[in-house]
Parts: structure tokens; sequence; C-alpha cells
């Protein structure tokens, strides 16, 4: 065949990829070439706006290393991490809600002892988290692995440090024979994501902040259940409505109480957040 | 705003890049966020498959170098590249019809005296080629900027060779009193993309082979006149039916035809092609 035009070139990519051998790689292509070409007609490029694309995708790939993925910020910050979230996330009732992982997790956190100070003497204002994993009838689960990691109170992960290569604000426990989890660590900040980049200049031409509201992470699995992603928000955070990532779930927000003289912390605050993992499916 | 779901993820999004200054910028974001999400939505990608598809993309990214576009290669091989090429030539009839540019051109090729040998003695069979540059109205084009670049007889690229630096089989002529453009190479070759990278495993995955039709590249630019972007393609060769990235128009195919004891060629081939410039809109 010949002769491609507006017409016919989407019929004859489409057909061409119509001999995948695999029925998802052709289902995928499919409909990989037929919405691309529908935002191509939509838009009508032209030759220099073309250009600008692959080198704005070019840029967003030579940005990836191994502590920044432009790529998931893009994802991100366009909504995409979400709605595939939301899409493999159509859990029953009760579970506790889901989150985007985001680009800062690091598989295989060491694992620490309850009540460890995971912040090992960052400065900020001292943080108690403690809660309790739930089946979904109700019953703790012992010895599930709890992977938490959050941000300093300036607003950076440890991977984000390039000086210090340690890990800090960042651990896996494992639930006693309650369920229970519980450390110790420094308050959190909100922050801006990595903006230093293609996807911060998009953000800038969109005319939308870069930052997140405060949180920590959570990644909670145990055998026979869903592993569970998630974030715990902080009450009163000035991004919670406008996160640039579409994070947010009014279920996961806690307000932070007051806590003085207990386990070990003068002056500080107290976070108690429960989870709930649905049954593997 | 809170609490995304698969119901109001999209119009959060677009509510947030409505915020744009400029309005090609809001016009863009808006469509790319719809014409995604609608991928998404029909695709629904597990986890795993959008962590695929993130690395897929951060991939070709990081192979793209100074002699290296992989995401041109992605968009030529989508049919993206002839896509935006048929919609920004919706010319008057009569011109010399265009096609895709490729990743092989290099800009500000070394002007060469007409009739000089730009294949600088590779080795292949002769090649003289010839024509006139018309403009919409069939006058000759005196003084046109005529850049030619091909393949060898192994179907590679100058740039292609990273142990010779040096510019072969490529070229900038200006035509003469009577518009005319004449030069002697070597005979290029069908070759395949490169196909070493994301993309070529990609072909392989949707069962597509990686070659492209034998050609001779030309752009051709004079004042006044749209500047055409174009190939000519040798009649006879096995791929021009199924050129990966879908560049091929009858109007460009010509046959070569014999030649001997011509302009210091013992025995060799004649390519013989005139353009016509659309008058500049």
């Amino acid at each position: 065949m010949r002769d491609f035009s507006e017409t016919n070139i989407t019929q004859a990519v489409l057909e061409r990829a119509a001999g995948a051998a695999d029925g998802r790689t052709r289902e995928v292509s499919e409909a990989l070439v037929r919405h691309l070409h529908n935002f191509i007609r939509e838009i009508e490029p032209t030759q220099a706006e073309w250009e600008w694309g692959i080198d704005f995708l070019t840029r967003t790939g030579q940005m990836c290393s191994d502590t920044r993925q432009e790529f998931i910020l893009l994802s991100d910050t366009l909504g995409v991490s979400m709605l595939v979230d939301a899409i493999n996330h159509r859990l029953p009732g009760g579970a506790t809600e889901t989150t985007v992982l985001g680009p800062f997790y690091v598989g295989n956190p060491p694992v620490r002892a309850l009540g460890s100070d995971i912040s090992d003497g960052e400065e900020g204002e001292p943080l108690w988290a403690e809660g309790t994993i739930y089946d979904a009838d109700g019953n703790p689960l012992v010895g599930a692995t709890v992977d938490t990691w959050h941000s300093d109170a300036d607003g950076y992960y440890d991977v984000q440090k390039p000086e210090d290569d340690e890990l800090h604000m960042r651990a896996r426990f494992i639930t006693d024979e309650n369920g229970r989890y519980w450390f110790r660590s420094i308050v959190p900040a909100y922050y801006p994501i990595p903006n230093d980049g293609p996807v911060g200049k998009m953000l800038q031409s969109q005319g939308r902040h870069p930052y997140r509201p405060a949180h920590v992470h959570f990644m909670i699995a145990a055998p026979n259940h869903e592993t569970l992603v998630t974030h715990v928000f902080l009450e009163g955070d000035p991004y919670l409505d406008s996160d640039v990532v579409f994070g947010v779930k009014n279920s996961l927000i806690t307000a932070l109480t007051a806590l003085e003289n207990e386990h070990g912390i003068e002056k500080g605050k107290r976070l108690t957040y429960d989870f709930k993992l649905a049954t593997a499916r």
C-alpha cells in the first residue's frame, strides 16, 4: 500500500500493527495509534510544534536518572497516575483508599524495630506515628509489612540529597501480635515536585503551582491481601485542594494531635492512622 | 477539590490546565489530557503495564543522542510523522508531493559545485542525478537551494558510521540559470531503520519488518516558495508497498535508467526527477 494521506494513514498503521502475535500487544498498539492520531488531528500541529513535542519527550527521557523519574512526574501531573490507580483499585468498600506511589519509593527499605526513630536526627518537629493494620473483616493483621517514607521538614526526600547517600525517613516495619505499628520521625512539609525539568516548565506554562500537600507514604503488604499503596495527608495543609498530582482523598486526611513527654519526646505531634487491606482478588 | 475518581479525574485535570496564559498551550494541553485519558480508559492498564510504559518512554529518551533520534523513529513508525506532514501540506495540486524528513538530515550541508561526486569514492554502483526545479507556473527556479542526502550501497547514512566523521552522500547544490541541478553519487539501497532500541523492539512485537525502500532525500528551498521536503523512491524496490514509516507516494517513484560512458561514468544509472515548488502561503 502507498499514497498515504490524512484520510487513510490511520487505517494503514492499524493494519500494520494487526500482525502482532500477542493479543494484548495488538490491543494496546491499536488503541495507541487511534488515540494518538485523534490527538494530532484535533490539534493539527505545525512542523515546528511537532519538533517541539519530539524535543519535549527527549528532554523528559534524558532528565531521568537513578534518583529522578521525569516520566512518572509527567504521568502524575497529567492525572494519568491517579486514573491508572483508580482503574486498578475498584475495591470493595471499607478498604483504605489508595493513591499514587510517587517517584521517591525505594524498594526493600531497611527493616527497623518498632518504635525506631527513622529521622536519624534530621531537624524537625518530632512526630510519633502509630496505628493498626486490619483485614477486610476488621481482624488485626499480624506480621504485615509496613513500608513508610516521607519528606523532611524542608520538603525534601533523602534520595533528593546527592551529598548524603544514606536512607532517612524511610523504613520497613513488621506489625506486632496485635497488628500494630509505631515509629518516631519528624513532621513532613508540603513541597514542590522536582520542577527544574521539562515537567516543571510544563506546569509553569499551564499556570499551575508544583506543590503537594504534606503527607506520609505507606505501602502495606500481607499474604492473601491486596498490597495497599497510599499516603496519609495532614489536616490544615494549604495545598490539600490543589495537589499538583491530584492524589488527595478526604478519607486519607488526618489531624495531628499534640504530644508531650511521651515516648522520649518532650513536645511533638502524634499521627494515628489505621489501615484496612482488601482480600486478594 | 479532592477525592478524584475514575469519574471526575479528567475534568479536574482539564480545569487545572485551563489556567494556561497562552491560548495554544491551553488548547494543546486540554486535547492531550482528553486523548491520553481516553487511551488509558480504553486499555485499562495494570500497574505493571503502566510501569512498562514509563520505562519504554524513558528508554526511548535515553537512546537519543546527537546522531540518533529514537522519538522521531517512534513518530515515524506510528504514522504520526506522515499525518503531521499531510496536515501541513494541503497544497494546491501540481506541487511535488511531500514526505517525512527522517532522522538523518544534517542542517546546512556543505555547498558543492554542480556535477560534484558526493559519494567521495564510497563503493557502489555509480549514479547520475539531474533535474529541474520549477515554480507553480512551470518556470524554472534559478538559484534554488537543493539539499540532498541518501544511504550508501549497504543502506547506511554517513552519520551512522561513528568511525568516520566526514559527511558523504550529502550536499547542497544551487540551481543554475535554467533551474537545473546535477550531481554524481552511488545508487542507495533499501535499509532497516536503526532497530537496536525500543522502537526496534516495538516493531518486532507488532510483527513488523523495519525496512524502508531505497530513496534519495531532497529538501528544496527558494525565496517566496514553500520549502519542499521529500524523497525520490526507486522503482522496483521490494519495500515500496510496506515502508515502515508509511512514506511512499506513487508520484515520488522513478525508474533508474542505464547510463554508459557519460559524465566520466563507464557504466551506471541515471536518476531524472523534476520538482515543482508551491508558492509561499
